[in-house]
Parts: C-alpha cells; structure tokens; sequence
C-alpha cells in the first residue's frame, strides 16, 4: 500500500473528493438541491416472491433519469417460513440497506478526512421474535426486530482512534442509520378494485 | 380467474395455507421456535460500491443451512451523489425492503384468510433532505427519510373493503414495517487496526 500522496489525490477510496467537495459547497449555497425523493415500485408474483424495480428519482432540482436500465430486486421467504427462496427476505434487506448505506457514509468521511481505507467489512446480526409478526403472541412482542448489532472490521492508514472516529461519524450521518434507529412516518394508501 | 374452489384449495396466492396454518400452530405450541436471527455480511468494495452477502440465519430452534448458495447484493450511488451506479443506493434498498415485507405479509393474510389475490403493486416515494446526511445543514435536517408514501393497488376475488382490510392487516403485521415505522436499537462494534 502507498500511503505517500494521501493528502493531495483527487480520489481517496474511490471517492472523487473535487466532486465531493464541489457537492458539498453548492448544497450549502442552494441548500434546496438536497431535497431529493427515493422511488420504487413493487410487483407480487407468487407467494412471498416479489419483486421491486428502481430507477428515477427526485434530486439536486430534477428528476434524475440517468440511469438506462432500471435495477430489479426480488424478495423471498426460504421454506421455513413458507416460501421457496426467490430472494432475500424482507428483514434480510433491511439488513443490506443499514449495512451498505453505514458502509457508504463512513467511506465517504474517510475520503473528505484523509483517510486512506484498505478494508471495511460488517457483519450484521438482527434478532426478531416472529410470535409478533405471526400473531402467534401470548405475551405481546414487536413485530419488528428487537434490536441489531453490527460489527465493522475497518482496516487504513490511519491510527486505530481515527478509523473508529470515521466509523462513529460515518453512522451518526448515514441517512439509513437515522431511518432505522430513530423511525420514519409510513403513510399507506389503499386503491382496491 | 375461476375462484369456485377458493374455500378449499390447499395452495392460496401460491401459499401453501396448509404449511402455514401447521406452522402458526406449532409455534403457538413452541413459541420460542420463532425466535430468529438474520444476518448479513457487507464487504466494501470501492466508493460507494459494496457487497451484502446474505445466507445462513437462525430460526425455528436451529441455524438454518438451507440456502445452498448465497444471496449477494450490490449497493452504490448514481452519479450526482458522487458515485458509479453499482447497484440501488442504500435508501432506496430501504424502500425495497419495506415493499417486499408488507407486500409478502398482505399476500399470507390473503392465503389465510381465504382472498384469492390477483394482483398486488405498490409504488414508494421517500423524502429526504440531504442537508442533514451531508452535514451541510444550516437549520436542522434529520439524516434519514422524513417520511415515506406507499400507495397499494391491489385485485382479487374479494369486495374492495375486504382487499384494504387484507392491506391494512399485512402493514400491521409486518416486521420491516414495525421496524421502520417504530425504530430499532442499533449497537455499532469497531475492530480497527
């Protein structure tokens, strides 16, 4: 690993930091270009298969159609739980969303810091008790899970105290991170014909 | 669509009721066969590019090694948040992961509760203002999604108060719903070197 130009390389990690910066100084002189709205769209197929498709969303003043093809997901119950396994399940992707957007914002704090990273990897575990989801409870339980713990191995050219300092900014900023831990309104609209 | 055998078909929505019905009695008889645990591992890759591989969890009393490969998931960011488009950013996978679990809880409601579904699609819309996750805010900005939207259009054999009853009890039950709506406890670990 050469660690020799870390202070003056454009990309760190990956990461244009011109560009990050760039973002960064026009957002806070039209703080309104921060507004963005996040879509999809889901389709049952069969039984717990489903299947979500994203693409456009709401951003920086526009509605932003960069992407050519849209991605496509599907989600999944394994047999246990009476499905065949199209997909991840539901709880699963939860999981995958709080890792990588975790992932993401510390990724991006190390580059604007300075921080050369050669190794970020979470494991996440969530515990839920299904008496709640099933409606099998006798005693009540949350449908959702109890709690979740995920554990980073961060690996760079920084002193251990800087990487967890850039691991503790990273989730303190992560947009999924808030979304999770703090709960978000869910409003639910019904069209049945 | 024939709907004559609704009342008697084994399989609902491509539900196995039978399955379903026999696992919602075992639990009730064990009920600490529902405790789970799902789990997943992310590694970064560069930028806002990284990987969840989601297979093994624990559940119904045992680590469940059903899955013979595993699930591997990319995330990203498109272009105007400094990323390459690897994969759906982090808050949109948020958004998948709430459809796919009420999607799938309304669809086992609809199986248990003898509604034959034909079709289930649901379109998200999530607001947030990156103000706050960019750290460039000059009045307060949460991080995460300042609310999100579902709109449900849903078909089947049943009179139309009947459908919203099936969507409002699958949204009541369901575990990324309870998760996202209510908040979750989330412990951060850092091994750094």
């Amino acid at each position: 690993m050469t660690t020799a130009t870390k202070s003056t390389e454009r990309v760190r990690n990956g990461v244009d930091t011109q560009q990050l910066f760039g973002t960064l100084d026009l957002v806070k002189q039209q703080p309104e270009l921060a507004r963005f709205q996040f879509r999809a769209t889901n389709r049952w197929i069969v039984g717990a298969h489903n299947r979500t498709t994203i693409k456009d969303f709401y951003g920086a003043g526009q509605v932003d159609t960069s992407r050519s093809e849209p991605f496509v997901l599907d989600a999944g119950e394994p047999a246990v739980l009476v499905g065949k396994d199209t997909g991840p399940n539901p709880a699963e992707l939860l999981l995958h969303a709080l890792a990588a957007c975790v992932t993401t914002s510390l990724v991006y704090v190390a580059a604007a810091r300075g921080v050369r990273l050669t190794e970020v990897e979470s494991t996440l575990e969530g515990d839920i008790d299904l008496n709640g989801a099933l409606g099998t409870e006798t005693v009540y339980h949350r449908n959702g899970f109890e709690r979740i713990r995920m554990t980073f191995r961060v690996r760079g050219d920084a002193p251990p105290d800087k990487l967890r300092e850039v691991v503790a900014r990273g989730h303190a900023r992560s947009a999924v991170f808030d979304s999770v831990t703090q709960g978000v309104p869910v409003i639910v609209d019904v069209v049945a014909d």
